[in-house]
């Protein structure tokens, strides 16, 4: 049995397997306090034109071994990332991973294409796929170099997933591309995150976004995490020293890997008009809501994070002479803040939606226990339940 | 009446005058609770070769101005550093700062002379007094470039201080060098954070320290913080969101500052033996002590961190051929922790060891009530008194 | 007819064929003046230690595409390049290209397996292919990250290759790895550089080397370029103006493609003991030797330069405390003026080595005409036969 | 006897004292071929807007020390500098110099008031008294960090100055800034540039400028250098190898300098619409153009190069939505090409204009030999005189 399908119908499938329930909570649905105003679907997709698209691949093989992989994408103008570039910078923390194409992002200050997301072993096949797939399309530029430097980020597998076996193919690819949609994103198990485990709880994608009013604007702010990294110790949930209490099933406790050994790509969505130098900016201010989750971006992590500003549509025309609104330095906080609390609960969700999962040689992943992270919320006074 | 005194007779001074008292509790004696092991010091001294000095300069002018600054030196070899160059690195996560000296730290690696921390407007004076010192102590090499590219940062204490009235002066800068030493570090209201505010509290110079064991070496890594840095609102000590609640003498409550628009500068020491591209690494560690704090990073604020490793002295004797000893880098995890911690901590530390102050244009800050704090941790059970 | 051969073995096919002829001329061959000292071979593989490993692809599909293109592989150490890593840096003079692997490269220092040079649509398939043959060697460690994120760079070959036929395959790969040799390189229409074009004169392949002595310790720097960028007006060669008096068939007339929208790739070994922010510096020196050529780093140019040092073998063990040579920033200066005189002459020598070039869509490439070359030297004054 | 005045006073006076003679020849005077248009006034100040300030300093004290040295003020938008802001990028192609204020330009993508040169003892000095001036000329903003980062560079003139008697005082730098002017720029011994030398001849200040025209546009790209930077054997001019013909008078050749010990700073201005990312794209080329005169950017050389776009004045205002023209990335080829060329041409025309000196500890730097230097350019076939 072969499962190659986009997020959505994993979910649907998943559902009637019992393993995915309809209206499976979110972070925030524990009562875990978070700072600032989420946008409507708490999700990336808030930005509006943002599409997200994934597949998932779990398959027990033959052969025994286990595929728990995928990919997702992530288009800044959805089908108009095609043509269209959004201005992006980015930033490695710790630059233990992979992220193509970042030469020509910091130079040109152009995000051109979509933002991938698989496991280590499969950047090189997912890249030249997103070319493969420009070129279907047709339309590419003369020169030959739209979408010839695509951006491909990756977090490592090989805990639950045949890594090795390369299991990710130029489909996978092409369907992530062609299904990819605004509305709810699905988290957890799914997509680039099938496999990923973060802080030694089984992990994945997850999302959040802020809104935000200034100066007679509104903007949205969103992230998207495929989250693979951490050690149980250090964890921590809305300043609760969770990691210390939550002592279960740890992961790295062999001799083989031990030490924050995974990784974390984040991808912020901003509808706010933000030139390159300020995108770059905003990247950084990621791995700040990756540090209050305890992180200290250990050696074996490749922390690397991508922002992008889907405004300015009109100077993506490639006019010689263009023109860009941005948001005045001075007027960046509210940006930089709600992208700390975006990557924050965005890694949480990324938790606690996801399900528990065996994978190769027999290794396996918990997810976090949902009822003893209430308990230990209410024991440090951090319970805040919906409308409270 | 003129001060301009080293930090210990400052500390006498003002202990007889009753605004500091003897065995003045720190951040852990006050029940918070911290990760990891101090040393004896729990300061950046604890590395050792590394001295301070500090010149504390407070004066109400007789034409009403109020002078509330001064200098703080690091010195890395201590005497020795005026000769002896250790390994070193930098990172800004927020570059609304001034830090001299970095383009030559970033190309050769190596941190030549004492790292010198003052305010906004008078890094240059700071600056080249150094120089001159380094002249008037001979033997300065023929090339002219030895101690000629000074490393000297700065944080705003406008708020407090009479910043325009440029009262920093090369004798101060030559008092702090001269008079550096190891052992305990005088913190708060002292050197170049004599004016500093942060969080909105009454700041200054904090510090701690970490030792670990790793593979059979025992690793010491110390902080040093001139913090001004921050809002109320996001506030936290150890998890517990303080900033919420106490509300009192906010400092950025004006039309003309409002946000983030102090800056940090954070000094990691370490005598683990550690190259170049791998302080950096340490450094970039420092931003995730202080996001633990609750900081975004806010455009007006300079964060910006420089590491050092006192191992390696016979290296910078400057030979055709030198020998180095490093940390594999699958072996640092223990020196980043390490450097979250310390952070975190030396900047409470600032926190509680500064007092109230009133100053330039009758502004004031206050310190962060020790009383109220241990009440907030009471309440969302995180004290812990030490021994406990 | 499919051509899938080490870069020998097409020299010998292809000398038999008339194409290339035993002892063809290079650079300094033609009277062109060059400053410093080669190394024996005047190639990278001057390093001890370098191995390179070439595999082109020339084949007019039944289709009617044409292949022009191919695989070059670097390996650092030969095949010990599988276990034990270099210390390396990078640097891109305008990020228009991919080089893969560089997060880590600048985070570790640490040059990890082989540097790999071909078409940019190819940089997937040769990256994942290069993981697939570590694991084919066995060896790879449990942590799984050994290898895993490979260096693979590119230069754009779609002016005469079928680029987005994706004509690369794995078994190319792996072929270049495992016939990776050391002795002299193939230059001209070779490996990576089969399709190449540079100044609009057919280009590809280049190496060369430089010997310096130095405080006693005699070092060796090799250059190796995949050299495809630049426009006709702007060649210099030794400070000739060649380009404004080589007028003849110029490739980038059309409305299509101006400017200079090439790219080029140079990797520097040495054997000097360099830590990694040594090499970075060196990597920079790339650049200068690029601009005595009279490139000016057009937009469209991915100019991306990788330097390594094969010293320190043993520091590459990863024990937990490592011990590594250094040559003191102070004595850098000749490991510079080689590094540019070495990728100056190493551009020279691919642009003279290459032989004219039909390709997809009947679109040629003419190499530069030694003899017209040698008679504008002389008419400069700048022509020096060897020897004299 | 003390000087102290700006650059055209001291041509008169030099003028009279028969040291600097009226319509002193330039490079492209002497027969020297550049490519490219110039300017009307081939300077930097052909960009409309940007004026210079110089105030020289030459004494010979009564205690035997002579002071050559000075400053060098460069205004983006003339007085208008003080308030508003211009888009900026820096880079250091070897960082062994000083650039204050960089770590703003980084992060802002804003330069906010002058670039002042000066040498390399007295940046600390110059940059105070910038923040002096700027709270005289009133307006600071209430958060008082308009103008408290300022832009100071240097390069060490300590072979013919007596660079630690400190001779550059507040009051030279209120002149330079008060003085500053558009028109024809003063070269040679003067401002900043009044000791320094370049491939060990006498050098200092240098400028030149381009105009291209381009998709409609007219664009004007100015340079002006402080060149102190270089060893005579590898000077080349126009592609001719000047340095290994005129052997007289070096400067290295002591136990205690050798190799290039100098520095060199670029600042390049345009008036082509450029955003921050882009302007460091720009400022990357200055080093080519150093590349094209020999430089191989020793390790004892700050090569630091900085670039501002006058464009985009409306965008200075801060508004919380700014507004900016922006070159395309596809269309910046021109501006690359221009400034590699006005760079090459500022630094030959620094030394054309320099005259012998003779400085502190009677050491001495002989300017170059016009004549010689033609007679080179003939026997390279390079001599090519005006109009011709």
């Amino acid at each position: 049995m072969r499962f190659a399908y986009p997020g959505y119908v994993a979910a649907l499938l998943l559902a009637v397997a019992g393993v995915v329930h309809a209206a499976e909570p979110r972070a925030r649905d524990l009562g875990i306090p978070f700072d600032g105003t989420p946008g409507p679907l708490d999700a990336i997709t808030d930005v509006a034109g943002v599409t997200v698209g994934q597949v998932t691949l779990i398959e027990d093989k033959p052969d025994g071994h286990k595929v728990r992989t995928g990919v997702t994408a992530i288009l800044p103008r959805g089908r108009d990332s095609l043509d269209k570039w959004v201005f992006g910078g980015w930033f490695a923390l710790n630059g233990n991973g992979e992220m193509t194409g970042t030469a020509w992002l910091d130079e040109s200050g152009q995000l051109e294409g979509p933002v991938m997301l698989t496991n280590t072993h499969s950047v090189g096949v997912v890249r030249d796929a997103v070319i493969a797939e420009r070129i279907q399309a047709g339309g590419a530029d003369a020169s030959g170099y739209w979408w010839s430097l695509p951006i491909v980020a990756e977090t490592w597998d090989g805990h639950l997933n045949d890594i090795n076996g390369f299991h990710v193919k130029p489909e996978h690819v092409a369907q992530a591309l062609r299904e990819a949609q605004g509305g709810a994103v699905e988290e957890g198990n799914v997509g680039g995150g099938t496999g990923m485990v973060c802080h030694e709880f089984k992990c994945g994608i997850g999302t959040a976004s802020r809104r935000i009013a200034q100066d007679g604007h509104d903007y949205t702010v969103g992230a998207l995490v495929q989250a693979n990294y951490g050690v149980r110790d250090t964890l921590r949930i809305a300043g609760v020293p969770v990691g210390q209490h939550l002592r279960n099933d740890r992961v790295y406790t062999g001799a083989a890997i031990t030490g924050d050994t995974g990784s974390i790509i984040v991808v912020i969505a901003t509808d706010a008009p933000l030139l390159p130098h300020q995108l770059k900016r905003v990247a950084k201010r990621a791995g700040m809501g990756l540090a209050r989750m305890g992180s200290y971006a250990g050696n074996g992590s490749g922390d690397i994070f991508i922002a992008f500003s889907t405004a300015n549509a009109g100077a993506a025309a490639g006019a010689p002479l263009g023109q860009a609104d941005f948001v005045g330095n001075d007027h960046l906080d509210g940006l930089f803040e709600a992208t700390v609390q975006a990557t924050e609960e965005a890694i949480v969700n990324a938790m606690v939606a996801a399900r528990d999962m065996t994978g190769e040689g027999g290794r396996y992943a918990k997810a976090i226990d949902h009822a003893a992270l209430v308990r230990l919320l209410k024991r440090y006074n951090r319970y805040r339940p919906r409308g409270k």
